[in-house]
């Protein structure tokens, strides 16, 4: 075994994940591919569970980031103003908001996903005076105790050794059947139903950990629209659905919808960075100064890079890249479920967020460990870990996204092929 | 005023703070000063926060940190192994926890302070099945719903607009005298006094935000003992505290006390960056893979500086240094509020963590605003600002300690001559 | 206006309900009647919410009470023995339980609904060492803050100033369809529902505050074997459709399930004095001594009348008397509805239990207003107090029970004739 | 062993509790005397826990509770009006409030006393919009979830199976000195300390199940002070101490303070029947029509019990016996801690509510026991339950006042002289 990942295993918390999924240590990674220190060379089809849509190490934006650091940028800046930030800001309404016909303030809630989570809980509650949010069944929205309340996963939520409160969870599209909202319509109307009005309602259009369930459009509308009709806010959490992942910047552009409140990270830095942001309503923006804080909110470095990667957003060639791209994804998806009818598949999700759920317990696993000899970087998620996760970076060149399928496609024949040794 | 204010007084949220207070835009800053976009100097006795006590751009870190970027090593890592994550682990082994006798497990749970007290208090409620935690009055331990419930600012906590739970809150070192732990210790004796013996007590040992308030070390050890007798776990907050800022790098080495566990961040990657760890005891190293998560948990950037970072402490040079300045800080202080009876000032802290709180209303933010106007960054604290606080980069050189200091106490005297006018 | 409703409007609390409804000063009743202090009479259809299924002060118990107060017999025991106790019991177990192959250790919580219920979602949580508790739709179970968390009704949760935690509420039978277990199941199998198994569930066989819904036999079996599957518990509560008021002593024993935990009061003592049990299966029966107390669980005044009352059962007489009965009463209903199809009404309920529902806004409290000038005691209920609610007492003789439904019949017909004046 | 015990051992929940104390089966009572079935004469000076002030079956309030129900008077009325509950509401101003100089609305919150304290916290919820309570060490208030939540022993609340929440335990008068209201002031008028200004504080002037602590005159009087100061509401728990028992109607009387709103039960009725009100200023009285409620808060055979009750209170001669009475309670129990030092006694409490705690583990018990085989009934009280209290009749004769005194002494001198057996 090589010695970093002795010392990793010896000194690091049990808690450690991936690296029991992907056990070799990583040095180099450049665009969609990853190197660990032996050399060997992956494709990488995980992309930092949402975080790299750009690939790794972007030439534009390394080059940026050098720059801004050699020329002792400031780095850390709280939320004191900064050139970085400024530039970032400007850009973003130009090229991201304004074109959309958006209208949001933007808060620096902390640079992690389960900050603007916690940001856009709080906000809520304290802008209808209410304590109730309702999330949806497959919910995932962070670690923190604000966040996992909202969070559908039990593993996760007995983690916190205490009861989680304040939150109804409804389900979500497609959960038992279309008329999920049905019964999330009739909880409202009914005085006597034992759920109150709540302040919110935090949605993923496409659930990620959840298993990659995409909402399908009216769904979403009609969400908005009970959420119009009852005074509750309408939050987005696009964490991991957002900045390109499903085909356009904001996951909920194609459903028409105008959230009240988003949440933004993973891939906002473009490079990897730590950086959130939750966008709201001017109208809703009531907060003190301080009322929600951080230390790493003035995160400069993440300025210069989420900077650089709204270049991708300038004109709508990348959105036909995506879309071209994630077609044919797609359809070699439905293929594998059509040829392989032994592994009783479901393709899932939209966009470059999508995947296989199977019905065979253990498969999305085996599938997953198989590319990973093969060279091949992939996820599951899902309850039951049932769904092989497809995120390559968005970029990805048509070549190596094939080289990537087919690593797949093998891993699935020869599964199928082995004899069943439970 | 300036094109770039305007731009975030615009788009960014209400929320934002410390730039109401300094209302310039920054550009460039190395060691401990900071340039505005007018090329005005200014000497950081602000130190973001606690984030930079080795000042801006440390000049080593610096040159590790682009060395790192510009070679494509990996940016983003989730907590897959890498090797810069394994170079940390073991240099945090041999300079910090083995000559200190420590014996630490390292768990990444997220860049940020709250993350890592939430990873804390998930860990100590899971270890002994109980669901309360012991805070301390004036703690401030991060805004997520878990770590705000165990911080004692009310503004904050209202910001929660849900009742926060399972908590308890006991009166800190000094808080009305010197038998507070009297007190707690009744409470824990006494079968009738509605309040469990809890998972654990979370201790800041100088409290920032609450006030620059130091623990007497004997009331550190006596919360201690008291958590050994009831099997209470001891959970030491040192992110503001650690790295340094009180003399030595765990903030409560001079104590002689070994918590359970130790939650670090702020200054711990030394540029600035993103990063927190969760320091736990082997034994108590339960958690399931995955049970605590977070996308940044693999920050190495920060795992790059941080390491460079540690080549402070391979001797005990550095504390020495600290500790020499600290004392022309502290007798500084002291002179103040002696030869200005007028402020009604006390001394507050211990070692570079200090501070004067002044009876008169509204003086301590008069002070830093003079400061500020001055070329000098500094920062109030307290649950009514009532303290100046000085934070300066441990590694500033005398000379320029001596010119921040000089330009507080002109700041002061001038505040003091100005007739009243409330 | 009377002297003694001045007396009462003037000093008793703003929070009085009924007397609202029926602003009369009542002094003497017996049986089925009550007389006001000018003494009017009216058939009773209300009986005391249930509280007085053998109507006023029966002979047989009546006689029983006095002879056991005249005699000096014990009042108050708080869980000390009492020959009073021993009877009942000893009673209750040959006449209820035994013939019914039901075997519960026999719990007294304190004389009220509320109480029995607390006692019960105690004790769930005590054998399951899981917080959450399913409730259903529509449900009531009684208004201190652990009862009150199961209950459905939006403006009595709100009484509470506080959020109510630790429950969840799911679809009652008809909530939308016939389908809601299968969400309910959905829920519970999928480990990423946000929704875990809880301590208990909690359901009404027949929710008479909720507006007289019935749940159907097989939706009741599927409930329990759902907490079979789960090894969830299944509490009964049969404080109000208990005690013969559905057409057996307990509301469920038709639909063929064996609780895990029973709660009765209301028509428990047969007089309209506060008694109420909770009944548990011998092996759950796991509560230290003096866990759950209360003053009053010792009421013997009550012992002596709900020992009389079991007289009732001996044999199966008296369950013939009630179903033969309920049908004239369900006819009855159904035709008011064929006949008077401008009332948009629908009859709800089980035997004794019933009501018809309008969807005529403010239709049913116009009806039971009517009734009241009639001389007809009858309430309202349903979250929008849509229903009017017909609880005779259960041995009403024919022939009063036609007039009290003769009342009805002309107050309907004397409303719908009446011109709309909204 | 006895038939009747032999029926509730095997058929009565594990949870009895002082039939474990007390294993006789009582039948009959009169005044401040019981007997078994037996046969066997017993004194009491126990009272049902303070619900039988005035003794046992006390003739006038029986002859006048047997004229009610022979004559067929309204048992159950929930809130309806009755001639009972106006003539009670009356008396109870002319006897009892005026004379008092105190004006309060009367709710009828259901017949015990966790419900009078259950709608005390709501309203005091509701009239603020705040959501804490402070409650004190020692205090018991209740066992279902809202009055649970401010009761101090960890054993009954262990019992609720949940994380009681919303409220905030201080030091009780003499916890650990006279200066506990010196902390509770700095919690409040400090920002910083985590503890938000409440909704009530809610106090009994004596604690009983506590320990029989009694509160110093002028720490209530600085408690109502603190209150006044920040607005909060402040609740008097007088269940147990109340309707006498230390001297005075109300406890507080003598404190000379004004309780915004007061718990009243136990002794209520007068003769042990369940019967509770909440006393409400009338500026206070906030409610909606049935927002609070329950099924037995028409209790009318206690209406009449009370109502025979407060002839005790026409004059000022019952107030003079009980001190006359008490005084000599007091100076026995003086001199049982001086005889007998091996007992480390120290007297507590006030009026007729009064015991001796002693530090010999197990000792107050001992005494307890010993007692009953002697013919008299005492309890024990406190977290440890080392203190054994005297709770006798009121009106009990001097002669036997002294005979059950007696037998107390002989038990302590009996167990004094006994070798240790441990």
């Amino acid at each position: 075994m090589s010695k970093n990942l002795d010392i990793i295993n010896q000194h690091e918390s049990a808690v450690r994940s991936y690296v029991r999924s992907f056990p070799k240590v990583f040095t180099k990674a450049k665009k969609h591919k990853m190197w660990d220190e032996n050399g060997k060379e992956y494709i990488d089809f995980f992309s930092g569970a949402g975080a790299l849509n750009y690939g790794h190490n972007d030439d534009h934006m390394q080059e940026k980031l050098v720059e801004y650091v050699t020329s002792d940028g400031i780095t850390h800046s709280l939320d004191m103003a900064s050139t970085a930030k400024a530039t970032f800001l400007e850009k973003f309404q130009d090229i991201i908001l304004k074109p959309r016909d958006l209208d949001y303030k933007v808060m620096f809630p902390g640079p992690t996903g389960t900050n603007t989570v916690e940001s856009a809980l709080k906000l809520a509650r304290k802008v209808t005076g209410r304590t109730d949010i309702i999330s949806f069944t497959g919910g995932f929205h962070g670690m923190t105790i604000g966040s996992l309340s909202v969070t559908g996963n039990s593993m996760k939520r007995k983690g916190a050794g205490i009861p989680l409160q304040n939150t109804v969870t409804m389900a979500y599209d497609n959960y038992v059947d279309h008329d999920t909202l049905v019964y999330l319509e009739r909880f409202l109307e009914d005085n006597g139903s034992g759920v109150a009005i709540p302040a919110a309602m935090i949605v993923e259009t496409v659930q990620g950990e959840g298993g990659i369930n995409a909402a399908r459009f009216e769904w979403l509308k009609k969400v908005e629209e009970l959420c119009r009709r009852w005074g509750i806010l309408l939050i987005i959490d696009d964490v991991q659905a957002g900045i390109g992942r499903t085909g356009t910047f904001f996951s909920f552009e194609a459903a028409g919808i105008k959230p009240d409140i988003v949440c933004l990270s993973k891939s906002l830095s473009g490079y990897g960075l730590p950086l959130a942001v939750t966008l709201i309503k001017p109208e809703l923006d009531i907060w003190k100064p301080g009322e929600h804080n951080g230390t790493f909110r003035g995160n400069n470095h993440a300025f210069v890079t989420a900077t650089a990667a709204l270049d991708y957003w300038k004109d709508g060639s990348f959105e036909k890249e995506i879309h071209k791209k994630s077609q044919i994804i797609y359809q070699f998806l439905e293929q594998i479920v059509a040829d392989y009818p032994e592994i009783k598949g479901e393709v899932r999700g939209r966009g470059f967020m999508v995947g296989i759920a199977s019905e065979v317990e253990g498969f999305a696993e085996k599938v997953a460990a198989r590319c990973f000899e093969s060279g091949l970087i992939m996820e599951t998620a899902g309850p039951n870990d049932e769904v092989f996760k497809l995120f390559p970076a968005l970029n990805i060149p048509i070549e190596d996204l094939q080289k990537g399928l087919t690593i797949i496609e093998q891993s699935v024949k020869d599964l199928v092929k082995e004899p069943v040794t439970n």
